[in-house]
């Protein structure tokens, strides 16, 4: 199964967050703080949205920062996944 | 009876929430995690909504991704649907 | 009387709801779920509301489901009407 | 002295709320609902209004429902009046 | 020293609101009603605000009933003024 | 060092508030009302803003009044100045 | 690695606040002001963002006022940065 998004949606896949502290105790989800960089697994077609014309600038396989603030955490197969806009995204790595 | 929605609106079908706990515990709605996967049962004819053209990019049968803080509940004969509008589908599962 | 709705608004007449349980006790108003089906009773003409061109698309007589947290409720000759915009209508039932 | 409203506004007089219940209990105005029926006194000229074309369609004698949240409540030579735009005006009463 | 309001604008003087209760008792300011007529005193030029084109429609000496939410006070001399956007002065009082 | 705006933003500086009540009495900032008068010390170049063609109408020396509710207070080798849109500037002091 | 910024966007890097007081007590991060001043990184290609023609006019190197309830912290090896909208930079300072 794969997810194929509508508009100008991208899905994400977060970097793994370190489970355990230096000293080894486990934390729980709450205590780690969210990583903000993840790699752009599926892009969008853009076109017209909220009536606005919006062009993909992202492909897959780019390395991107977004923001906190935005996205739908969706479970597939097991596999987490964030779902934003691709105005959430504020930069690609290189 | 049939749901026929009007401008942008799709009508969805969750999944069928899992009743029991591995251990035999019946949840109660509360406790269980809402299900953002959905089956596309119908959908509306898209035009000018809100003074902007919308096209319609999903069909019924579509598997679908949505937004958990979006859509309306509505009961019809017994059956449980969820009216949302095109754009808080975030994904097509394929 | 009869109301003759503005712009974009629909006049709709709810079910009534039941006003005991089975076993006959009374309800309350708070404890009884807001049915949100609803027959149209009276349509305005549309045309520019808010600066955007608005066609109708329900007629009297329709069933419809509306947003729960959409409408006006308006009484009058002791009869008890829901004013909506016809885009808090979801979708008609045929 | 009366009331020239600007733009897309209308003054509107309401019917007189019931100040004793029939058992003759005087009511503050707190318990009393407050009627949503009034009619049109004046209505401002149309025009530009926030960069929109309207077009009055109420006039002076119109009996109207208006939406309980709207409104400015103002007192000229001790009569009440509520100034509300003509978008919160949802029906006319025939 | 004068005010010369910018864009959409219009300066007001307030009525002098009553000091004392009939019984000579003095008043803080907090528990007088804040009297919504006011006089024109300044208004703006009009002309392109917000993206939108404004064309003014009261003068200096209109007796008006502006939104009482609405406004900025400011002290100039000594003197009272509340500053306040054509859009927020609900009717002239003739 | 000066500041350059960007935009429709106008750097503002304030009249300096009263450090002492008249019977000497230092004040903390929180007590002291913030003066709404300002002397614009430089203006952007206007253009597009938020996708508005933006004229400036103020400049630098100016005595202007200033909505109390806006600005972003900068501090410049020791020099506080306020930044804000030219739209809360509500009017120029003569 | 480096960030490449997404439209209007801006990576700036925060001049270092001060890290003790005067008398040598560390402070935590909260108690420090955040500095308002930064210096330009790397400038978006502007374009059409939420549909709306973007013209950037801050270039690497510049040092900027921006406004301090703007932006997104990010961490890149073990730097850190904020990427703002062009349009939360009031000022260059020159």
């Amino acid at each position: 199964m794969k997810l194929v998004p509508l508009g100008d949606r991208v899905v994400l896949k977060q970097a793994e967050p370190e489970e355990k502290t230096q000293s080894g105790i486990i934390l729980t989800t709450q205590s780690q703080e969210k990583p903000q960089q993840a790699e752009v697994i599926a892009v969008g077609p853009g076109g017209v949205v909220d009536g606005k014309e919006v062009t993909m600038q992202v492909k897959a396989g780019d390395k991107v920062i977004y923001s906190k603030y935005a996205g739908n955490e969706v479970k597939l197969d097991g596999e987490e996944y964030i779902i934003v806009r691709q105005n959430d995204i504020l930069a690609v790595v290189e």
